[in-house]
């Protein structure tokens, strides 16, 4: 399968770009080869990587606008755990699909997930299109299934029968949620099975005291101690440590996700940036569940993410919008080891494109700033991933269909 | 002229709504009414106010993009002025249609505007249809004609030819930049005329510092000392307020502008809900003009005003969805004294209807919720201003002409 996108915007100038299978094979000026689809980008298009989302819980759309401007504690106990403990893997599945729509719609094509019933996830992101790295969660309460023997049957069953978009990883919950043998468990078998391992690390203060009392140390140090960090380690909000923690972190070469929106909303605390820009750290970016943002426009948690660490350090200069950019595109491909984020021949045809004519791109001055800061999102037409079409001129296939079963299924609050 | 808006969803219920000239006329169900224009709701679509951006300098959208993630400073004096130096009023007239695009895509019926050439900015509004309060500017460097003489010429040639929907006030630009003299001048010239004065407070530590230096003591103080302060006095941005400087606002019945992401951008600082909240203070919101924001989407800025406070304070309970939709709607209207912020028998029509079918809006349990941080503005889909249709499933009549001439005339950036 080819598509041939012709005179599209890519840094600033117009080139033509080829779509062989699911790679980047040819950019430059009129090529004029045959493809079995061809996008006109009439100079009126720009060109972007799709972008690639970090650290979501994608079926909590299910969960969205019950119970906002409570405090965490409350939030959890009172609306979110409940209605967890019923949620059925077709919930999931419908879930997943309305939470993939929003990502489509707004110009993501990877993204790394963390929920119950990962399978059922699974069988939504293949029908979707998207990239994702899902996690097999695991918890000690063996809640929904989140046992470690549960995440390792589902590896084996799984591990040959995916397609090349979709890759597992382990994702012990935390350290708070997670025994310290299981904690070693999964990184024995994520070393084994070279997997990643993703897991939500120092989020809150109460967090951090947790470990202080049960571990006698903070929570990287205790990480460190049983030999858990490396490479493959994506660890979510990271907001509380300390020089020495961020010291660690580098050494082992971890990537970190940013969740502003998550962060500020439940009034965790601000990402490091500050104390965390210029060193080997990969950062990265993520909208957290949309029950806690409440949205998965990676666009607009670009725009709250540069905000927050400009007022946090009453520094305007302290972070750019192609920084947050970067997190949002090749920093988080690095994280999730694709080969993604960049517009360049051999890599992968994950691909976003972008209107000019929408009033958000009005001056065409600076493409990056007015994607950051202006509302790039609305103006995010066509997506393509893996070499595929999934959205053509705001058009994704399928999704009355998504919605009307959605409804019905989930007996949403329509009159 | 009559239009009938049939079985819409108001406060979760299905109901209808006929508009007589620029009045909300009747809201019941089953109203089968004569009407020019018919509006089906179909159960899919839910009315809100239409929003009110009570500070921004509209025309800057022509400098949108140019000179981000700098000091104010810099921004100001290497980008900004040297461009605002050389507008002339038909760029601002173009400006100001392409800014108000923007506005009608997002949901915003009203705008208390304060820029330079005031007439053509006047053009450019009453030939889109929003309703606005435009701020006649007075600086002391007589900056393209702001001076107290020609706002008082331009106030006297208009004053009588102006529509319903646009009011004239008067802009004493900061005190850092109006004399003693000419601020008193414009506060008994307002009182004269019955005029809201809008001004920039306190936005930066700076502007204290000159104010302390210059009359020896604080702004609001000195404001106060001179008997400037009264209901119609409307204060951008507001931030470095003691908590005396906070009893005298409440004393005097003033209304507050508070803006977010522009805030957060220039780091200028963080306004003081905390310290505010449960006052007589009227709280408005605003985005700034679109080059510190750079958005004028004030769905997004709701978004952004509630994630600010919650985080600042360290206490998601601090501000609600609701705290923030109040703003942008009723607290709006009240500072601007205008019949709207409402949707009531009598009100008058400046409504926006929400696609409830957008992604965005799934599931529908918690609208507010749902508009303040999902992404409000991605649903609209129509907007009505005094009783005449601005947008009409998303369409807008005269845009491509506006872009087509927008874009020659400012020589925009594409290839």
């Amino acid at each position: 399968m080819r598509i041939l996108i012709k005179e599209i915007i890519l840094n600033g100038k117009k080139s033509d770009l080829l779509i062989e299978d699911n790679l980047i094979s040819k950019i430059g000026k009129n090529l004029n080869l045959k493809a079995e689809e061809k996008i006109e980008g009439k100079g009126k298009k720009a060109v972007i990587p799709g972008l690639i989302n970090c650290h979501t819980h994608s079926p909590m759309i299910l969960l969205r606008g019950i119970g906002d401007d409570l405090s965490l504690k409350d939030w959890l106990e009172k609306v979110i755990w409940p209605r967890e403990e019923k949620l059925t893997p077709d919930e999931i599945y419908w879930g997943t699909k309305l939470a993939l729509l929003e990502m489509i719609k707004n110009g993501t094509t990877t993204f790394c997930e963390m929920y119950f019933y990962p399978e059922a996830e699974i069988e939504a992101i293949k029908e979707m299109g998207l990239r994702a790295v899902v996690g097999l969660v695991i918890v000690d309460l063996s809640l929904l299934g989140c046992t470690k023997e549960n995440a390792q049957k589902i590896y084996q069953k799984l591990k040959n029968k995916l397609p090349p978009t979709i890759k597992l990883s382990l994702a012990p919950h935390a350290i708070y949620t997670v025994s310290k043998e299981n904690l070693i468990w999964a990184k024995n078998f994520a070393k084994k099975e070279k997997l990643i391992l993703q897991m939500h690390l120092s989020e809150t203060k109460e967090e951090v005291k947790y470990c202080l009392k049960k571990y006698k140390t903070r929570p990287v140090e205790f990480l460190e101690k049983i030999g858990f960090l490396g490479k493959n380690c994506l660890f979510d909000h990271s907001i509380w440590l300390t020089e020495k923690e961020i010291k660690i972190l580098e050494k082992n070469r971890c990537s970190l996700v940013y969740n502003p929106s998550s962060n500020m909303k439940l009034a965790s605390g601000v990402f490091p940036w500050e104390k965390i820009k210029g060193r080997k750290i990969n950062v990265c970016l993520g909208t957290d569940g949309p029950a806690s943002n409440n949205s998965l426009d990676l666009f607009s948690e670009m725009k709250i993410a540069a905000l927050l660490q400009k007022i946090n350090s009453m520094n305007p200069k302290v972070i750019s919008a192609k920084d947050v950019f970067s997190m949002a595109t090749r920093n988080g491909a690095k994280a999730l080891k694709i080969e993604a984020g960049e517009i360049k021949v051999g890599k992968l045809a994950d691909l976003v494109l972008v209107d000019l004519e929408k009033i958000e791109m009005f001056p065409n001055e600076n493409l990056i700033s007015n994607l950051v800061y202006a509302g790039g999102s609305k103006a995010v037409s066509d997506v393509i991933c893996n070499g595929k079409i999934l959205m053509r001129e705001g058009k994704i296939e399928g999704e009355e269909k998504i919605k009307t079963k959605a409804k019905r299924f989930l007996n949403y609050g329509f009159n």
